[in-house]
């Protein structure tokens, strides 16, 4: 946790206006520079190594959903926030860095590593297509689609776009579909800031292209709860949730 | 044309070494500045204004399919290279030009106007959904879908997947997909031009997203070409052949 470090000991904080209700935020701040915006709650100063080398390590046992909502969070976001305040316009090396946290915390709790194409199983084109993290689960159970985004914007409808190709390939509801996301909150020209959603189109994307089961955010965008509680039913929630579920959602079962 | 005057009186004129197979392309250079691949036979740096205003005005009968190709590469390139030489770091610009440039010829051959949404005839929720231009030509016509980029890359799966969107709201087949793009050259870093293209993640989205109607593009990329061919039959060709067919493709008429 370098990058918490640097945060802790070099980098300013200053207040956000939230214009997202029930919601805090700040941003660090080092030099000229300033950092993306963190939520207050979530973003825990006090975290130390041991307790993010548990988590590296699977062990979550536990630790309250509350405290691992938390590390997961100040653990992503502290890489992310130190890569805002170190960097110019380096817009990839936080994406990579949380495609491979989340890909190596959910390969932890499957106890499988990923692969990052499937195959083709038709009468006469290419043996394999690239996709995002894949997982085959091995007999009795799903396989898993593990599309990893920081945020979402209008490039979402790829996931639910890949998801159909596995669905087509596969048939349906061979691979279940899970989108692990950060925020999508976003820092105006005035410093305040707002989560940008399009709830709508999510459902659109679910009713018509393909059914993600599950979406997980660190920070969840209060627009997309909602969509836990009316049709088409989009299951979204915190990605501490995961540790709890993992192994039902592996499970290979008929559909409720 | 300011921007080909521009570019004819102030910039220099540089050969690339060309990857693809039977097309050479140059670069504009001004200053430090150098502009993207430019195809050498199809930038006619004598086209005058006469020409592009018959064109913008939709008024191409009698111009031979050839000379249509480069009148409609000439007038949309020069803006694009002409942003590479005078603006930094400018990406969208070439794009919301070329949407305009495409949006107004395709909606002159059509006689309609496009629209920008959809509306979604839904039980419960929302009336309509933001899409790509859209027509509505009227009854006994098909509906248009056209999607316009200035190249595609990884971003292509958005445009078979709003395809979907439209196939499930209103039916299959209800509204023509037209795909318009420019070209799919990249300039690598010892200057030599290629071409990126994933024509199997094409086959793959045609026979499991949707089915695009029509895929044109004013520099045809070699790979792309092939899917005429070859199950499951995208139909690419070059824009200028959209002059030719589009009363054909408005009109609704049983499949093939």
């Amino acid at each position: 946790m370098t990058g918490l470090m640097f945060l802790r000991d070099k980098a300013d904080v200053e207040d956000l206006e939230s214009k997202v209700t029930d919601k805090n935020y700040f941003m660090f701040r080092h030099k000229e520079k300033t950092s993306r915006p963190i939520n207050t709650d979530l973003f825990d100063r006090s975290v130390d190594d041991s307790a993010v080398l548990r988590i590296l390590r699977g062990d979550v046992d536990g630790i309250a959903f509350a405290e691992l909502q938390k590390l997961l969070y100040t653990s992503a976001m502290s890489y992310c926030a130190t890569t805002d305040l170190t960097k110019t316009n380096d817009k990839k090396s936080p994406g990579t860095f949380f495609e491979i946290f989340t890909g190596h915390l959910v390969a932890g709790q499957f106890g499988v590593n990923p692969e990052r194409h499937t195959e083709v199983p038709s009468l006469d084109i290419q043996n394999t297509l690239p996709t995002d993290y894949v997982f085959d689960l091995g007999p009795g159970c799903n396989r898993i689609h593990l599309p990893i985004k920081t945020s979402t914007r209008e490039r979402v409808v790829q996931v639910w776009a890949h998801q159909r190709v596995l669905d087509g390939l596969h048939g349906t509801n061979r691979f279940k579909g899970l989108l692990v996301a950060m925020t999508e909150t976003n820092k105006q020209n005035d410093s305040s800031v707002v989560e940008v959603c399009l709830p709508g189109q999510w459902a659109v994307y679910q009713m018509y292209i393909a059914q993600m089961h599950r979406i997980y955010y660190l920070d969840v965008p209060q627009k997309y709860s909602v969509l836990n509680n009316t049709y088409p039913f989009i299951h979204v929630s915190p990605f501490a949730a995961f540790f709890g579920e993992s192994e039902s959602i592996a499970k290979a079962s008929p559909l409720a």
